[in-house]
Protein backbone atom coordinates (compact mmCIF):
# COMPACT_ATOMS: atom_id res chain seq x y z
CA UNK A 1 0.00 0.00 0.00
CA UNK A 2 1.47 3.18 -0.88
CA UNK A 3 0.71 5.68 1.89
CA UNK A 4 0.77 9.84 1.57
CA UNK A 5 1.35 9.86 5.30
CA UNK A 6 4.47 8.42 7.63
CA UNK A 7 2.30 8.88 10.68
CA UNK A 8 -0.53 6.51 8.79
CA UNK A 9 1.76 4.38 7.63
CA UNK A 10 3.21 3.95 10.92
CA UNK A 11 0.36 3.84 13.18
CA UNK A 12 -1.30 1.16 10.09
CA UNK A 13 1.54 -0.87 10.49
CA UNK A 14 1.56 -1.25 14.34
CA UNK A 15 -2.17 -1.97 14.11
CA UNK A 16 -1.48 -4.90 11.32
CA UNK A 17 0.57 -6.14 13.85
CA UNK A 18 -2.39 -7.77 15.88
CA UNK A 19 -3.41 -11.42 15.31
CA UNK A 20 -6.12 -11.33 12.34
CA UNK A 21 -5.74 -7.64 11.50
CA UNK A 22 -4.52 -7.14 8.00
CA UNK A 23 -3.21 -4.17 6.17
CA UNK A 24 -6.99 -3.33 5.26
CA UNK A 25 -8.78 -3.87 8.02
CA UNK A 26 -6.02 -1.40 10.40
CA UNK A 27 -6.30 1.25 7.48
CA UNK A 28 -10.04 1.14 8.26
CA UNK A 29 -9.65 0.97 11.94
CA UNK A 30 -6.95 3.79 12.01
CA UNK A 31 -9.03 5.89 9.69
CA UNK A 32 -12.20 5.64 12.06
CA UNK A 33 -10.08 6.60 14.82
CA UNK A 34 -9.46 10.42 12.74
CA UNK A 35 -12.96 10.74 12.51
CA UNK A 36 -13.15 10.73 16.12
CA UNK A 37 -12.69 12.96 18.78
CA UNK A 38 -9.40 13.03 19.88
CA UNK A 39 -10.43 11.70 23.16
CA UNK A 40 -11.20 8.20 22.20
CA UNK A 41 -7.64 7.85 20.92
CA UNK A 42 -5.82 8.66 23.43
CA UNK A 43 -7.93 6.88 26.24
CA UNK A 44 -7.05 3.87 23.60
CA UNK A 45 -3.49 4.54 23.79
CA UNK A 46 -3.27 5.08 27.35
CA UNK A 47 -5.27 2.15 28.38
CA UNK A 48 -3.36 -0.12 26.27
CA UNK A 49 -0.16 0.87 28.09
CA UNK A 50 -1.31 0.95 31.57
CA UNK A 51 -2.68 -2.56 31.19
CA UNK A 52 0.90 -3.53 29.69
CA UNK A 53 2.89 -1.78 31.83
CA UNK A 54 1.00 -2.38 35.28
CA UNK A 55 -0.71 -5.90 35.08
CA UNK A 56 0.17 -8.26 37.47
CA UNK A 57 -0.41 -12.18 37.46
CA UNK A 58 -2.05 -13.48 40.57
CA UNK A 59 1.29 -14.59 42.97
CA UNK A 60 -1.02 -17.77 43.09
CA UNK A 61 -2.50 -18.89 40.31
CA UNK A 62 -1.02 -16.90 37.25
CA UNK A 63 -4.33 -15.37 36.62
CA UNK A 64 -4.28 -11.60 35.08
CA UNK A 65 -4.77 -9.00 38.31
CA UNK A 66 -4.53 -5.83 39.38
CA UNK A 67 -2.95 -7.03 42.22
CA UNK A 68 -0.71 -8.82 44.10
CA UNK A 69 -3.28 -11.93 44.79
CA UNK A 70 -5.87 -11.86 42.35
CA UNK A 71 -9.44 -11.38 43.48
CA UNK A 72 -10.19 -15.06 43.22
CA UNK A 73 -7.54 -16.07 45.50
CA UNK A 74 -8.19 -13.32 48.25
CA UNK A 75 -11.94 -14.11 48.53
CA UNK A 76 -11.75 -15.66 51.62
CA UNK A 77 -15.08 -17.71 50.76
CA UNK A 78 -13.64 -19.55 47.66
CA UNK A 79 -12.27 -22.54 48.49
CA UNK A 80 -8.88 -23.28 48.11
CA UNK A 81 -8.27 -26.81 48.52
CA UNK A 82 -9.81 -27.46 45.24
CA UNK A 83 -8.20 -25.92 42.11
CA UNK A 84 -9.34 -25.65 38.71
CA UNK A 85 -6.22 -26.29 35.86
CA UNK A 86 -7.18 -24.03 33.19
CA UNK A 87 -4.77 -22.98 29.76
CA UNK A 88 -5.41 -19.35 30.18
CA UNK A 89 -7.45 -16.39 31.36
CA UNK A 90 -9.85 -16.69 28.96
CA UNK A 91 -10.86 -19.79 30.33
CA UNK A 92 -11.21 -18.04 34.04
CA UNK A 93 -13.78 -16.35 32.92
CA UNK A 94 -16.08 -18.33 30.69
CA UNK A 95 -15.95 -20.78 33.97
CA UNK A 96 -16.68 -17.20 36.13
CA UNK A 97 -19.47 -16.73 33.89
CA UNK A 98 -21.36 -20.32 35.16
CA UNK A 99 -21.33 -19.33 38.57
CA UNK A 100 -21.29 -22.75 38.84
CA UNK A 101 -17.50 -22.97 40.60
CA UNK A 102 -16.41 -21.95 43.91
CA UNK A 103 -12.85 -23.35 44.04
CA UNK A 104 -9.33 -21.76 43.52
CA UNK A 105 -8.23 -21.62 39.73
CA UNK A 106 -4.63 -22.46 37.76
CA UNK A 107 -3.62 -20.83 34.88
CA UNK A 108 -0.75 -22.62 33.27
CA UNK A 109 -0.58 -20.09 30.35
CA UNK A 110 -0.07 -22.56 27.77
CA UNK A 111 -0.28 -26.28 26.49
CA UNK A 112 2.25 -28.46 26.26
CA UNK A 113 3.22 -28.34 22.01
CA UNK A 114 6.62 -29.44 21.10
CA UNK A 115 5.62 -28.22 17.45
CA UNK A 116 5.25 -24.69 19.08
CA UNK A 117 8.24 -25.49 20.74
CA UNK A 118 6.35 -25.13 24.22
CA UNK A 119 7.87 -27.78 26.86
CA UNK A 120 6.43 -28.01 30.56
CA UNK A 121 9.20 -25.61 31.68
CA UNK A 122 7.80 -22.38 30.13
CA UNK A 123 4.48 -23.05 31.80
CA UNK A 124 3.39 -22.92 35.29
CA UNK A 125 3.30 -26.17 36.45
CA UNK A 126 5.94 -26.67 39.03
CA UNK A 127 4.25 -24.12 41.16
CA UNK A 128 1.35 -26.12 40.74
CA UNK A 129 3.01 -29.06 41.66
CA UNK A 130 4.77 -27.86 44.92
CA UNK A 131 1.06 -26.76 46.17
CA UNK A 132 0.40 -29.90 45.82
CA UNK A 133 2.82 -31.63 47.36
CA UNK A 134 2.95 -28.90 50.50
CA UNK A 135 -0.02 -30.34 50.98
CA UNK A 136 -2.60 -27.41 50.30
CA UNK A 137 -4.83 -29.11 47.20
CA UNK A 138 -7.53 -31.86 47.80
CA UNK A 139 -8.70 -31.79 44.10
CA UNK A 140 -7.39 -30.86 41.07
CA UNK A 141 -10.04 -30.25 37.87
CA UNK A 142 -8.40 -30.70 34.41
CA UNK A 143 -10.21 -28.02 32.18
CA UNK A 144 -8.06 -28.08 29.15
CA UNK A 145 -9.07 -28.01 25.45
CA UNK A 146 -9.73 -31.66 24.63
CA UNK A 147 -6.87 -31.06 22.10
CA UNK A 148 -3.88 -33.59 21.39
CA UNK A 149 -1.81 -30.97 23.42
CA UNK A 150 -4.28 -30.51 26.37
CA UNK A 151 -4.32 -34.10 26.61
CA UNK A 152 -0.90 -34.55 26.79
CA UNK A 153 -0.34 -31.66 29.63
CA UNK A 154 -3.13 -33.30 31.41
CA UNK A 155 -0.85 -36.82 31.42
CA UNK A 156 2.12 -35.14 31.99
CA UNK A 157 0.43 -33.10 35.34
CA UNK A 158 -1.12 -36.34 36.31
CA UNK A 159 2.24 -38.14 36.34
CA UNK A 160 4.03 -35.63 38.36
CA UNK A 161 1.63 -36.09 40.78
CA UNK A 162 1.76 -39.85 41.12
CA UNK A 163 2.49 -40.40 44.87
CA UNK A 164 0.65 -37.95 46.28
CA UNK A 165 -3.15 -38.60 47.29
CA UNK A 166 -4.68 -35.73 45.44
CA UNK A 167 -8.02 -36.38 43.54
CA UNK A 168 -7.63 -35.41 40.40
CA UNK A 169 -11.17 -35.05 37.94
CA UNK A 170 -11.51 -33.70 34.37
CA UNK A 171 -14.79 -31.62 33.26
CA UNK A 172 -17.68 -33.70 31.38
CA UNK A 173 -17.40 -34.13 27.60
CA UNK A 174 -20.60 -34.63 26.11
CA UNK A 175 -23.19 -33.11 23.76
CA UNK A 176 -23.99 -29.23 24.65
CA UNK A 177 -27.41 -28.50 25.97
CA UNK A 178 -30.00 -28.43 24.03
CA UNK A 179 -28.18 -30.32 20.82
CA UNK A 180 -29.76 -32.61 18.62
CA UNK A 181 -27.92 -36.28 19.14
CA UNK A 182 -28.27 -36.89 15.00
CA UNK A 183 -25.83 -33.60 14.52
CA UNK A 184 -23.24 -34.31 17.57
CA UNK A 185 -19.71 -35.46 16.23
CA UNK A 186 -19.69 -39.50 16.89
CA UNK A 187 -16.29 -39.10 19.81
CA UNK A 188 -18.30 -36.07 21.97
CA UNK A 189 -21.66 -38.37 21.61
CA UNK A 190 -19.60 -41.75 22.49
CA UNK A 191 -17.81 -40.18 25.68
CA UNK A 192 -21.86 -38.79 26.83
CA UNK A 193 -22.39 -42.52 26.66
CA UNK A 194 -19.58 -44.12 28.28
CA UNK A 195 -19.64 -41.29 31.03
CA UNK A 196 -23.36 -41.24 31.80
CA UNK A 197 -24.31 -39.87 34.80
CA UNK A 198 -27.49 -41.32 37.57
CA UNK A 199 -30.60 -39.43 35.88
CA UNK A 200 -31.15 -38.19 39.86
CA UNK A 201 -28.25 -35.99 39.18
CA UNK A 202 -29.28 -34.45 36.07
CA UNK A 203 -32.10 -33.41 37.21
CA UNK A 204 -29.83 -30.74 39.82
CA UNK A 205 -28.94 -27.20 38.22
CA UNK B 1 -17.93 -10.22 30.77
CA UNK B 2 -16.37 -10.71 34.41
CA UNK B 3 -12.96 -9.32 34.19
CA UNK B 4 -10.76 -10.42 37.06
CA UNK B 5 -8.69 -7.20 36.54
CA UNK B 6 -9.42 -2.91 35.84
CA UNK B 7 -7.18 -2.50 33.73
CA UNK B 8 -7.97 -5.86 31.49
CA UNK B 9 -11.41 -4.07 31.41
CA UNK B 10 -10.77 -0.97 30.68
CA UNK B 11 -8.03 -1.99 27.67
CA UNK B 12 -11.01 -4.09 26.27
CA UNK B 13 -13.62 -1.34 26.78
CA UNK B 14 -11.30 1.25 24.55
CA UNK B 15 -10.94 -1.47 21.86
CA UNK B 16 -14.32 -2.98 21.18
CA UNK B 17 -14.94 1.01 20.63
CA UNK B 18 -13.24 0.32 17.10
CA UNK B 19 -15.85 -0.45 13.91
CA UNK B 20 -15.98 -4.31 13.81
CA UNK B 21 -14.40 -5.33 17.14
CA UNK B 22 -16.75 -6.96 19.17
CA UNK B 23 -15.65 -7.84 23.12
CA UNK B 24 -14.31 -11.15 22.46
CA UNK B 25 -12.11 -9.89 19.56
CA UNK B 26 -10.89 -7.59 21.61
CA UNK B 27 -10.02 -9.65 24.87
CA UNK B 28 -8.30 -11.77 22.03
CA UNK B 29 -6.14 -8.91 20.97
CA UNK B 30 -5.23 -7.47 24.28
CA UNK B 31 -4.54 -10.70 25.62
CA UNK B 32 -1.80 -10.90 22.86
CA UNK B 33 -0.42 -7.69 23.29
CA UNK B 34 0.24 -9.28 26.90
CA UNK B 35 2.10 -12.05 25.56
CA UNK B 36 4.40 -9.56 23.05
CA UNK B 37 7.15 -7.75 24.64
CA UNK B 38 5.81 -4.30 25.99
CA UNK B 39 7.55 -2.12 23.05
CA UNK B 40 4.82 -3.59 20.87
CA UNK B 41 2.21 -2.06 23.12
CA UNK B 42 3.96 1.09 23.58
CA UNK B 43 4.91 1.57 19.90
CA UNK B 44 1.27 0.83 18.98
CA UNK B 45 0.12 2.89 21.57
CA UNK B 46 2.61 6.25 20.28
CA UNK B 47 2.06 5.47 16.86
CA UNK B 48 -2.07 5.97 17.23
CA UNK B 49 -1.45 8.97 19.50
CA UNK B 50 1.33 10.61 16.99
CA UNK B 51 -1.01 10.31 14.24
CA UNK B 52 -4.18 11.75 15.90
CA UNK B 53 -2.10 14.44 17.32
CA UNK B 54 -0.36 15.90 13.86
CA UNK B 55 -1.76 14.56 11.38
CA UNK B 56 -2.58 17.28 8.49
CA UNK B 57 -5.35 17.52 5.77
CA UNK B 58 -3.37 19.44 2.94
CA UNK B 59 -4.72 22.59 2.35
CA UNK B 60 -5.45 22.18 -1.33
CA UNK B 61 -6.82 18.61 -2.15
CA UNK B 62 -7.80 17.81 1.94
CA UNK B 63 -5.83 14.44 1.60
CA UNK B 64 -4.90 13.38 4.44
CA UNK B 65 -0.59 14.48 4.74
CA UNK B 66 2.18 15.28 7.62
CA UNK B 67 2.51 18.80 5.94
CA UNK B 68 0.60 21.49 5.15
CA UNK B 69 0.68 20.55 1.44
CA UNK B 70 0.31 16.82 0.11
CA UNK B 71 3.06 14.97 -1.52
CA UNK B 72 1.02 14.60 -4.37
CA UNK B 73 0.16 18.42 -4.29
CA UNK B 74 3.81 19.26 -3.35
CA UNK B 75 5.36 17.44 -6.29
CA UNK B 76 5.98 19.60 -9.90
CA UNK B 77 5.57 16.67 -12.21
CA UNK B 78 1.89 16.03 -11.81
CA UNK B 79 -0.65 17.62 -13.69
CA UNK B 80 -2.59 20.28 -11.46
CA UNK B 81 -5.26 21.15 -13.78
CA UNK B 82 -7.34 17.16 -13.76
CA UNK B 83 -8.66 16.85 -10.42
CA UNK B 84 -10.23 13.69 -9.68
CA UNK B 85 -12.97 13.95 -6.77
CA UNK B 86 -13.05 10.80 -4.54
CA UNK B 87 -14.83 10.04 -1.18
CA UNK B 88 -11.48 9.42 0.92
CA UNK B 89 -7.96 9.05 1.03
CA UNK B 90 -8.60 5.38 0.84
CA UNK B 91 -10.12 5.75 -2.90
CA UNK B 92 -6.79 8.32 -3.08
CA UNK B 93 -5.13 5.32 -2.35
CA UNK B 94 -6.64 2.84 -4.29
CA UNK B 95 -6.41 5.08 -7.94
CA UNK B 96 -2.56 5.85 -6.85
CA UNK B 97 -1.60 1.91 -6.77
CA UNK B 98 -2.48 1.69 -10.12
CA UNK B 99 0.09 3.95 -11.38
CA UNK B 100 -2.13 4.98 -14.33
CA UNK B 101 -3.16 8.52 -12.62
CA UNK B 102 -0.44 11.96 -12.95
CA UNK B 103 -3.16 14.59 -12.14
CA UNK B 104 -4.20 16.03 -8.52
CA UNK B 105 -7.17 15.07 -6.42
CA UNK B 106 -9.91 16.49 -4.26
CA UNK B 107 -10.85 14.21 -0.87
CA UNK B 108 -14.53 15.38 -0.51
CA UNK B 109 -14.49 13.13 2.96
CA UNK B 110 -18.04 11.56 2.54
CA UNK B 111 -20.98 11.61 0.21
CA UNK B 112 -24.55 13.69 0.38
CA UNK B 113 -26.69 11.49 2.56
CA UNK B 114 -29.46 12.99 4.59
CA UNK B 115 -30.36 9.81 5.85
CA UNK B 116 -27.06 10.36 8.16
CA UNK B 117 -26.87 13.68 8.05
CA UNK B 118 -24.32 14.93 5.36
CA UNK B 119 -24.92 17.81 3.47
CA UNK B 120 -23.36 19.23 0.78
CA UNK B 121 -21.95 21.82 3.51
CA UNK B 122 -20.22 19.14 5.40
CA UNK B 123 -18.48 18.27 2.90
CA UNK B 124 -15.09 19.74 0.75
CA UNK B 125 -17.39 20.91 -1.83
CA UNK B 126 -16.81 24.63 -2.03
CA UNK B 127 -13.42 24.82 -1.85
CA UNK B 128 -13.29 22.57 -5.28
CA UNK B 129 -16.33 24.87 -6.68
CA UNK B 130 -13.73 28.21 -5.93
CA UNK B 131 -10.72 26.36 -7.40
CA UNK B 132 -12.89 25.71 -10.57
CA UNK B 133 -14.18 29.85 -10.89
CA UNK B 134 -10.31 30.57 -10.31
CA UNK B 135 -9.85 28.87 -13.38
CA UNK B 136 -7.34 26.78 -12.08
CA UNK B 137 -8.79 24.19 -12.75
CA UNK B 138 -9.47 21.90 -16.24
CA UNK B 139 -10.85 19.19 -16.13
CA UNK B 140 -12.73 17.18 -13.01
CA UNK B 141 -13.19 13.29 -12.88
CA UNK B 142 -15.88 12.32 -10.61
CA UNK B 143 -14.37 9.06 -9.33
CA UNK B 144 -17.44 8.42 -6.75
CA UNK B 145 -18.66 4.71 -5.78
CA UNK B 146 -21.90 4.46 -7.77
CA UNK B 147 -24.56 4.72 -4.89
CA UNK B 148 -27.73 7.05 -4.44
CA UNK B 149 -25.30 8.89 -2.24
CA UNK B 150 -22.28 9.20 -4.55
CA UNK B 151 -24.48 9.75 -7.60
CA UNK B 152 -26.16 12.51 -5.68
CA UNK B 153 -22.97 14.33 -4.61
CA UNK B 154 -21.94 13.73 -8.59
CA UNK B 155 -25.14 15.59 -9.53
CA UNK B 156 -25.12 18.27 -7.19
CA UNK B 157 -21.27 19.38 -7.80
CA UNK B 158 -22.02 19.29 -11.71
CA UNK B 159 -24.79 21.43 -10.68
CA UNK B 160 -22.50 24.24 -9.14
CA UNK B 161 -20.21 23.82 -11.97
CA UNK B 162 -22.76 25.23 -14.10
CA UNK B 163 -21.65 28.39 -16.10
CA UNK B 164 -17.78 27.27 -16.00
CA UNK B 165 -16.43 26.37 -18.76
CA UNK B 166 -14.82 22.75 -16.80
CA UNK B 167 -14.59 19.27 -18.80
CA UNK B 168 -16.56 16.99 -16.68
CA UNK B 169 -16.07 12.97 -16.68
CA UNK B 170 -16.42 9.81 -14.76
CA UNK B 171 -14.42 6.79 -14.64
CA UNK B 172 -15.57 4.24 -16.43
CA UNK B 173 -18.57 1.49 -15.01
CA UNK B 174 -17.96 -1.69 -16.68
CA UNK B 175 -17.39 -5.45 -15.91
CA UNK B 176 -13.95 -6.16 -14.50
CA UNK B 177 -10.94 -7.31 -16.69
CA UNK B 178 -11.06 -11.36 -16.11
CA UNK B 179 -14.91 -11.73 -15.16
CA UNK B 180 -17.24 -14.13 -17.05
CA UNK B 181 -20.10 -11.99 -18.70
CA UNK B 182 -22.34 -14.50 -17.53
CA UNK B 183 -22.15 -14.09 -13.70
CA UNK B 184 -21.53 -10.16 -14.31
CA UNK B 185 -24.98 -8.19 -12.89
CA UNK B 186 -26.95 -6.38 -15.72
CA UNK B 187 -27.05 -3.30 -14.59
CA UNK B 188 -22.95 -3.12 -14.70
CA UNK B 189 -23.18 -4.94 -18.10
CA UNK B 190 -26.07 -2.73 -19.54
CA UNK B 191 -23.23 -0.15 -18.73
CA UNK B 192 -20.31 -1.55 -20.42
CA UNK B 193 -22.10 -2.13 -23.48
CA UNK B 194 -23.66 1.64 -23.67
CA UNK B 195 -20.34 3.48 -23.19
CA UNK B 196 -18.60 0.78 -25.22
CA UNK B 197 -15.03 2.05 -26.84
CA UNK B 198 -13.33 1.72 -29.95
CA UNK B 199 -11.48 -1.53 -30.20
CA UNK B 200 -8.16 0.30 -31.06
CA UNK B 201 -8.51 1.69 -27.10
CA UNK B 202 -8.94 -1.10 -25.34
CA UNK B 203 -5.42 -2.51 -26.84
CA UNK B 204 -3.88 0.38 -24.88
CA UNK B 205 -2.34 -0.19 -21.04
Amino acid sequence: MDFSSKLLEQAVDEMSQLPGIGKRTALRLVLHLLRQPEAQTSQLSDALLKLRQNIKLCRNCYNISDTELCEICSNPSRISEIVCVVEDIRDVMAIENTDQYRGHYHVLGGKISPMDGVGPSQLNIKPLIEKVKEGKIEEIIFALSSTLEGDTTNFYIFKQLEGTNVKTSTIARGISVGDELEYADEVTLGRSITNRIPFENSMKG
